[in-house]
């Protein structure tokens, strides 16, 4: 006999909690489709070749790795596995990884289409993808991903479109004072201009990234540990202060952004997607810039969004996102500037619980269930259940002729509001026994009569 | 630069594509809630404990296996590894494998979470399984399954319940003609107790389950090779063409079947079962009984189920099932016996798309389009394409001020079947023109007038 154990980091979902997350992902399918995207697909795994090298070394250790399909030992030596070099081996007895996110499999798609798709290309895609990370609070190794992309487009006008989307979906969602944070590359690269350690542009991304997850302190002593000037930290950290506000400190901060080519591109950018949302007031989100928001993924180049939820909830971002360049060219298609952002499920969901915002589904299927009481009313029941199903009435019949309350226990526990009692009585007089299972009223119907009040 | 290319046996899918699959799956899904099923899902990768060693030596091959994280030779000494014994090497250093079919995961999710469910059990579940089969049409190596299954109920009333499942769900496909075949592992383990051949039953049944990919002759021939008599051959197979007009010869059958006892206790199931069939007939699919239907899985224990399109099309079954006795066992749960249906989404969408009943998505998505006519223009084109937004109408706006040709060439690729055009003379008039794509007709119209008009 086997233990039935799920694997580390995954989860089963029961009907209730599925019917509470596909809630969430059709409001976001819905607005991905108002705000004019179509829906691709691409397989869970990919060819290594396609997945690896692709996010840095600590993404590459969370890849899940597929075996080859039979002798996967066929081309390799026994010096070379002794040799416990693991990297070269898996590279050898691997083919496929499963998918890490869906940007590089949409990217690789784009290439792969390019002469199916029109540009500016829009899509968005829904899909699980799988991470060997450490299991916590939110963070599983397998997760849903819903991605809207727009590649083959510099305007920022999709900047602010994007900032709407996700206002819109947290509208939908009941959800009030999401905090979207808003910051550009180019403005951190402007920033390593300024205070002259281009060289340290990357350890400088890296310590900005961990701001919401270790103390700012914490923060100030990793750079200087790494090189950074003791002023140069301060001033970084007073410009991130300063940005927060945006409103109040935007002369002060075009002033300090102004000697940087990069930093007064990337600042316009900002000032541009500011002047719209202060025109057009965002339904029930803040739009926030932050200096201090860097986003791990190598490929950003251009303006980046982090969105926080409410502030009561302490749990980290909610959804992302940002512009990148160059993505399409390790494929071989240059010059597609492709903006995206994503929504994390189950960081959505946890929110949503905590707010208590999440629908109640407890009756989501069976309506009505047909009780049994015998075999002489086995053909009836099946033949009575097909007649409301062809109505579109969700319902079922009990499989056994057991105890009534056996039956209508597993009515209550299954929260099917009606039960109805078909037996010689009712046979004879040709009506059906209707109960109410929450005020236990009992009343006598036709078929038809039936049909009409659930039809309802 | 890399090629983009996608792994053996593996899809991307379009817009097009997934509006007419998930137009199927709607169709499977509502049908499986009429029928009083409730959704569940499983991980994509189960514990490789839990998949291997379930679906004989073939599936185990089938199967992809996950390559654990870190470094897995840890536990694993040179010699192991150069003794080359495939087998125990894998089981070294694999501990996850992807989802074979949707059954055994059931299974393990029903004794895991056997405080929390109510018996009998209904659920379905929607999701994709792989296999490292060779491609080819119709089948892939990832593919999603559609399962609907009873567990902890003995009715024969389920049987008849999964018929008129799959017959509704034909209906609403518009799929006319379909051929469920029926029959019973009883009587297949009756007919080799009455020729006396039980020794060689899993010979018959993987002989018989050739029946619709190779001739009769060479399952006749490839039976005598077996060991079993001529004679022997024979009868089975004048009983089978004698099953396949059950209603003509319903007597004799009886007769044959009379001196087993699982033979006439499978008898009976067929003939409750067609009794029903006979007294309530079926919307638009044919009930064939086929004692030459064996189905390859070793699980089953009665009743089975397999799917044929309508005859003009000659492809393999698009669905099928059975009743299975033991199933939850393995992970020690006893006394279970379930029964359980799957579509195969591939087959369906293969076989509506030859009968051209696939209905037209073409624009599913963006209905109307805001052209661009510069900078100044912008903020307007956002803030209307949000207004429709509200209003529940798909929409969007050219990003960069192209030429008209060139915005409208875009729409008509993207087949939008309205364009605004939104310039100089609308903004000052205060109206929008629109323009009707498939018509070229245009028409002026304030904001509120088109909002009315496409919410139609």
């Amino acid at each position: 006999m086997q233990k039935p154990i799920l694997p580390k980091g995954t989860r089963d979902f029961n009907s209730s909690e599925l019917y509470k997350r596909n809630y969430i992902i059709d409001v976001i399918k819905d607005n991905f489709s108002r705000f004019g995207f179509n829906p691709i697909e691409t397989p869970s795994f990919e060819r290594s070749d396609t997945l690896l090298g692709k996010y840095g070394d600590e993404g590459e250790r969370l890849i899940f790795k597929i075996l080859k399909s039979g002798n996967y030992l066929k081309n390799t030596n026994s010096k070379e596995i002794s040799d416990n070099n693991i990297s070269f081996l898996t590279r050898k007895i691997v083919d496929k990884a499963l998918r890490y996110d869906l940007t590089v499999p949409f990217a690789r798609y784009v290439v792969q289409n390019q002469n199916n798709i029109t540009i500016p290309y829009k899509r968005y895609q829904i899909q699980n993808v799988w991470r060997a990370d450490r299991p916590q609070k939110g963070r599983f190794r397998e997760f849903l991903q819903c991605d809207a992309d727009v590649i083959g487009s510099n305007s920022l006008m999709q900047e602010i479109d994007f900032i709407c989307l996700f206002d819109k979906v947290f509208a939908d969602l009941n959800l009030e004072g999401c905090r979207i944070k808003i910051n550009s590359r180019k403005l951190l690269i402007g920033i390593s201009e300024i205070f002259n350690c281009q060289d340290k542009f990357s350890s400088l991304i890296n310590q900005l990234d961990k701001l919401d997850k270790i103390e700012r302190s914490e923060v100030k002593n990793n750079l200087l540990k790494l090189g950074f000037e003791s002023n140069v930290v301060d001033s970084i950290f007073e410009i991130i202060d300063l940005s927060n506000d945006f409103i109040t400190n935007k002369k002060k901060l075009k002033e300090i952004f102004k000697s940087s080519k990069f930093a007064s591109e990337g600042f316009a950018e900002i000032e541009y997607i500011f002047s719209y949302i202060l025109k057009n007031s965002l339904n029930n989100s803040k739009l926030i810039f932050d200096l201090g928001l860097a986003r791990g993924i190598d490929y950003y180049t251009g303006v980046i969004f982090e969105v926080l939820p409410p502030e009561k909830i302490s749990l980290g971002s909610i959804a992302g996102g940002g512009r990148y360049d160059n993505l399409t060219e390790i494929f071989g298609l240059k010059n597609m500037s492709g903006i995206g952002i994503s929504f994390g499920l189950d960081r959505l969901f946890l929110v949503l619980e905590e707010l208590d915002l999440l629908p109640d589904f407890s009756n989501n299927s069976t309506q009505i269930i047909f009780l049994n009481f015998g075999k002489d009313f086995s053909f009836d029941l099946i033949s009575l259940t097909n007649s409301l199903r062809e109505n579109n009435i969700n319902c079922e019949f009990f499989p056994e002729p057991l105890s009534v309350k056996k039956q209508l226990s597993y009515a209550n526990k299954n929260q099917i509001p009606y039960a109805v009692f078909y037996g010689e009585e009712e046979r004879e007089n040709k009506y059906l026994t209707l109960k109410d299972m929450k005020s236990g009223k009992q009343e006598n119907l036709t078929l038809e009569k039936l049909i009409e009040k659930l039809r309802k």
